[in-house]
């Protein structure tokens, strides 16, 4: 199957197969939370360096903002899989909340005129 | 199409076509890692709540991890397309980054004896 | 005393002193991990709209980033009670880790002309 | 002048005049966000580490929560600098806020009986 067609679901299942493979098994909810603060702090890093806002110390290992950004969707489909959380059914219903609520935040694009 | 079936790709292409609306578009990328800051900030506040830790404030709202998973998910999904990074890619590289370099970090679980 | 005297080690004891009054104690470390996420994602929050980089939902309570930073403070303070860690101390050796290694990752201000 | 006396205001002067001795002076308020971000996901790790939740990965540098708690206040004394607050009164105006408000979230011990 290509990567093109993965799903959330086969994205769950893939974790909670990798996981399932080792005795410690899932990390408790606030090791999770712990794990997340530091992938989203080397998330940050990586963005930084990317953006040119901030030079690397002398030394630093750098990472690729794509690198960062897979491993907070590996841990954040740990969190899922532990909590018994549908990703897709939770991605959607905040789509339809942000559709509910943020819609006049925004400036909605003026349509082309004839 | 059923819930079950969305894939990475699609959740993409929907986040897009709702950012489309709006003159605004995107935000900036470290308005991005704010965002995902401050959700990661209710993810932690409704773990704690949820697994019992942590007393709610009087009066303060509680949202449910589920929502603030989901919410997370959003901002990511933004922070990839506006990087133009593609999630199934990055999270299927990370797998395999956790397949070479972890797995030796870990208890493997005994195979059944016959 | 006025505020302007304080010092880090009066901020230890009046935190301790406050904590100290109830039968809960100290949170247990990753649930102060939890909490200086939270604490950041308002700061952040606060941050955002301060500098105009994003506008309040309707009807979002907005708080100041001097509250926000006050509450970080606060639950830091809290850590390193609980870890036994002096902050003055802490604080001292991180301006002298900087001093020998970031020095030139900077630019050094030209001195005048005579 | 012994490091028990540091006071916050004293704090915040060392940390300018390290800063003005360079061209770049304070990063931007999200950039320092960010900064904030990185180090309390090192925070985390080495709380993680040695409360002994998680393993290191081999190779991995293992920093003391102690050295991630200076940084974390070495960013702090940076942001709050540059957004001109004065972390002693954030501190005390917090400490203020939870003493009206969060009293009867916790239980007082009770008095000891003569």
């Amino acid at each position: 199957m290509s990567t093109r067609d993965l799903t959330f679901r086969q994205a769950q299942d893939r974790v909670d197969a990798w996981i399932s493979q080792f005795q410690e098994g899932y990390f408790p909810p606030l090791v999770q939370v712990a794990r997340l603060v530091e992938e989203l702090g080397e998330l940050a890093r990586a963005l930084s360096h990317e953006t040119g806002v901030k030079k690397p110390k002398p030394g630093e290992e750098v990472h690729s903002t794509r690198e960062e950004l897979g491993d907070i969707l590996f841990v954040l489909t740990c969190l899922a899989n532990a909590q018994g959380i549908d990703m897709a059914d939770a991605f959607q219903e905040t789509l339809q909340k942000f559709d509910r609520r943020d819609t006049s935040r925004w400036t909605l694009k003026e349509p082309a005129h004839e």
